[in-house]
């Protein structure tokens, strides 16, 4: 079965060779996607024929976005808590704690139906490869099933059972690193490719993460790091030191974090609804971008810190208050999650890459920072099934197209 | 034909005698809609039949989002405006001209065809009542062909003649005041309920504003003044003077102004949108809220200065930025914008009310604000007529009822 999307206002590529600038713009391009990958993108003019043909209407087309950070499986939620925040109160008292002990004597099947919901929600949003982190278990028996759900529904699954230190371990945490490192290990590996420790102070410290960290990489999977969120803390330069595939947050970061990044293979994951979430500063995109960093852009979308599952609007933040691009934050949440994740087969559109493609409801990627808060997904097709969008839309009347 | 509405997670009816708080909120609540109309609606337990019942399956349930102040009779749009602002490079030249020449060149069924596209994606964000405003046209053939278009679709119209003084007019400002004053205004003023004026440094002074809304005033229509955006101008004093329904903007306000608007009928109407899209400051709600001003929140949607058609994205950020509590933003971006615009029948929910209803695809309307950028819209009613959602839908697996 072969698709040939014509009728594209803009297309985003990601190949620099295929267009113009980094994002690989061409006008009046088609795309054919065959099967689970896509087939061919050039001239609406070259286009081969294919099955049936999707008329986009002027609209732009895009790499599905890639969101590399997200804790999906996890039960109840705490808006409660979030107004009280809001509305300067202090603290609810619990907070993740809440999260772990919801979650805990939820069923596989309620798990199930949360994590397939929000993966479902960020499909209708874009999003066409989503990262899932465990961490809400916090045993051996809870965080295997964690990650074993999370296996069955999202794309790339981490094992963060160094998320906090449980209660059951206030007094003994690291008793709870050694756990963390050696039986909850073994029983989340099968399941995972990536290993993840939140490192920040309250959390665990460097050498608690390294424990973590290099005990998860001899059982085959790769670092990835919580980092420097709350303060300039060692984070960052452990996730160099260890080669991960990205550190996450970096909103305090000093020179030597900056320099740290920009010479290693290790992408910068900001997650700006996070800061939205919790009034915090937002990190500072332009100076990791001047200093050659690869940043990335992902939602974090969890109960506690962030609840947004909206990579559209954290694109809009950074590009309002963390001095990106318009097209540097697009690129950053397609191709930049996948450099995140280490894939080269998602993020961009050529010929092999699998067919994960969005339509926008405008006729710029411009518009995902220009309409701030608006639903612009009119399609979506991931591994070349059509996730979200009317069978076969021309629409006639577009404000965008006149005079 | 009537519906009613069944198991509610939450509705809010912003009537303080029908439930909690100023919010009126009630948990296990139904509503009767009755063609055009609320019918009733009290506890789940005694609600009457009705021809049709809709599941909420644990949704919150709301009185549908007023946006009392919209610009969206235009043509074109300025996305690469934005980019050029965003990405630090100087302001384009043209900036709202540019949208006036577009306009102007556009044909009725161009325009009409962006205005409807415009409330219908509002109507799928759970906007049931849009306020629209001229002021693209600026001569007297074209702002009467946008307040008469304007008048076909949406729910209240706005005269906003004295928007800029076009590039026809640069020598002659005060000629351009006089003819916004007579001709146009009388060419205008059947279509119209409300005359509006710019009044900031750069548009019109008082005393310009003045000479506009007194004559609108003489023709029938209600004042609303665009106030202190980005000065602490005379714009809100003017406003309150002339027992404006309302002052927008109100980002600038010195003590005097504050008092002004506490002391008086004027609704303070906030437009977050604007200074997320321009890199403006916030308007401080607080400080309003606490003087005893009414505040509501609108999106100012336009194509330059704030492109987005989303309320729940201004909840969002005024919960997160101008110190609103969310149910304080809640009640600004329903009840707060029928204030704006002078109306009983909308904004609450009881009966006699116009059956604006929308369901949230979430349990509680806290969700608007703990959910950023996620688009939370799961079906809408306006004046008894379903403009959005399923036939009747019902979810089992719902992750925030579990556990
Ligand atoms: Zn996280
Ligand atoms: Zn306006």
């Amino acid at each position: 079965m072969s698709t040939v999307i014509t009728n594209i206002g803009e297309l985003v590529t990601n190949e620099p060779g295929a267009g113009e600038g980094p994002l690989g713009l061409r006008r009046d391009a088609a795309v054919v996607i065959d099967g689970d990958r896509i087939a061919w993108t050039g001239p609406a003019a070259d286009a081969p024929a294919a099955d049936e043909a999707f008329d986009a209407g002027g609209r732009a087309v895009l790499p599905g976005f890639v969101d590399s950070h997200a804790h999906l499986v996890f039960a109840g939620e705490r808006a409660e808590e979030f107004a009280a925040r809001m509305s300067g109160r202090p603290y609810a008292a619990g907070g993740i704690r809440t999260t772990v002990e919801h979650t805990r004597a939820a069923s596989d099947e309620a798990l199930r139906a949360n994590l397939r919901r929000l993966v479902d929600e960020m499909a209708r949003q874009g999003v066409t490869t989503v990262e899932c982190k465990s961490g809400y278990g916090l045993t051996v028996e809870q965080e295997e099933r964690a990650v074993r759900l999370a296996a069955e529904i999202a794309d790339e699954v981490t094992y963060l059972g160094a998320h906090v230190v449980p209660a059951e371990y206030e007094d003994d945490p690291s008793g709870y690193v050694r756990l963390a490192a050696t039986d909850m290990l073994a029983a989340c590996a099968p399941h995972a490719r990536w290993v993840d420790v939140f490192c920040e102070r309250g959390a665990f410290d460097a050498d608690q993460a390294r424990e973590v960290l290099e005990a998860g990489k001899k059982a085959g999977l790769t670092p990835r790091v919580h980092a420097n969120q709350l303060t300039e803390g060692p984070g960052v330069r452990l996730a160099v030191e260890l080669d991960a595939a990205s550190a996450d947050h970096c909103t305090f970061l000093s020179d030597a974090d900056v320099d740290a990044l920009a010479s290693s293979q290790t992408v910068a994951t900001l997650l700006p609804g996070v800061e939205f979430s919790t009034r915090q500063p937002y990190p500072d995109a332009r100076r990791l971008l001047d200093a050659g960093a690869t940043v990335a852009l992902a939602t974090d979308c969890n109960p506690g810190s962030c609840y947004s599952s909206s990579i559209a609007f954290g694109i809009a933040i950074a590009v309002r208050d963390m001095r990106m691009t318009p097209d540097e934050a697009v690129w950053a949440a397609t191709a930049g999650g996948a450099r995140a994740l280490r894939r080269t087969d998602v993020g961009h559109l050529a010929p092999g890459a699998r067919a994960d493609v969005q339509v926008l409801d405008a006729p710029s990627r411009l518009h995902l920072a220009y309409r701030p808060g608006v639903p612009l997904t009119a399609a979506v097709w991931k591994a070349g099934s059509r996730v979200k969008g009317p069978q076969n839309e021309t629409r006639e009347a577009m404000g965008w197209r006149s005079s």
